[in-house]
């Protein structure tokens, strides 16, 4: 039997964030109070809503000039003409809708509305996903070695329903300094048999785990710090 | 700002669990060493492939007598016609399939080979889920309540894959003592707006916290104790 494995997940309570605040800082004052501030091998997690309205992804909907395809849109599929011309310019593609939702291809994953969220917005605003989740992931991860010292994995992460299954739980969306999934394929079962076909989606995982703090309503912790897992690093 | 909220999830190692086993004296043994035994308020989590073990869901393939369609299955999709045949019945129904692989429906839900693991079980041997995941939970959880005096919630977990995802995350499969979805809807954001349709995966976010400690090949990892973690209790 080898050592008994454990880690521990603290949530970061923070002020509310608003465009151009510094992430970084409200992360690590918080960690502080939580956790004694940053440790290495630290894995930071950062909701996408309050990561995205520090970086001014914020849109107000009244100065949003609507085309005919979002008319049209938002005609079909009952929802504001505003926020389905944003999902149009936040979208690679609409391929297709509910009442409420348009489905929307972004890159290489199916979006309700591109992602685009109308909780944990001011009135009248809406805040979009991160332009480019993996960067801010790294640029965090950067600030943090630059600041405090500390080689600290950080991840990006949504909200989403899986196939199935109801109620939403936790997906990375951006990832720093962390092999987001673990290649099992070639290990040993107990038995001896050589794994086919598994990999393990680490990054879901540390998501779902840190969702669990985050809450989606008013909560405000807006980032999870999780302590002692021993991730492969990158 | 509310009092931080933290929790810890501990990887119980145990022995090879073998038909027959105590499950709950197994794991409290391993939570004795791992966390210095049950508290009230704790989660266990089981793994489904050990626990259906203990509880002697293990068919020998050479036992099994295939059937005319279990025949026609194994070719059309390139399985082990015994497998096929333990897959029908398991299975409520078969929808399709892949090279490996039937799809099968059990209740409502959908299951590569009806969630029939040939991993880690013995060399010609087939593992089955637990029969009624529920009621496992539910015994384990009264057995420690009658042995140990503590109150303490069970949940049986499998892996599953996850649409547009890859590698593999848990998923809940049999809950006892906790809600497994909590209902957001009413609770107000941050800028106090209604949450219309958000309910949170609770079960399934400890399952995938879970399984990050429990591995897919010989870890010998069958359960986990998360701690400290604030649920409503069921």
């Amino acid at each position: 039997m080898s050592v008994p494995l454990s880690f521990s997940v603290y949530g970061l309570s923070t002020p509310l964030i608003t465009v151009g605040n510094d992430i970084t800082a409200i992360t690590a004052k918080a960690a502080e109070e939580a956790a004694g501030g940053f440790a290495d091998g630290d894995i930071l997690v950062l909701a996408e809503s309050p990561l995205a309205t520090a970086e001014g992804r914020i849109i107000r909907l009244s100065d949003v000039v609507p085309s005919a395809r979002a008319n049209a849109l938002a005609q079909e599929y009952s929802i504001d003409v505003r926020l389905a011309e944003i999902v149009l310019q936040e979208s690679d593609e609409i391929v297709g809708g509910v009442p409420g939702y348009l489905l929307a291809r972004r890159g290489n994953l199916f979006l309700p509305n591109a992602g685009i969220d109308e909780s944990n917005a001011p009135d009248g605003m809406v805040t979009l996903l991160p332009e480019n989740p993996d960067a801010s992931a790294a640029r965090v991860r950067a600030e943090i070695k630059e600041r405090y010292g500390k080689d600290v994995a950080v991840l990006v992460i949504d909200s989403r329903t899986h196939a199935m299954r109801l109620g939403v739980s936790g997906v990375a969306i951006g990832v720093a300094g962390i092999r987001p999934i673990t290649d099992e394929r070639g290990k040993k079962d107990l038995f001896g048999h050589e794994l086919q076909v598994t990999r393990r989606a680490v990054a879901d995982g540390l998501a779902s785990a840190a969702e669990l703090l985050m809450g989606e309503a008013d909560e405000c912790t807006p980032a999870v710090l999780i302590r002692g897992y021993q991730y492969q690093k990158a």
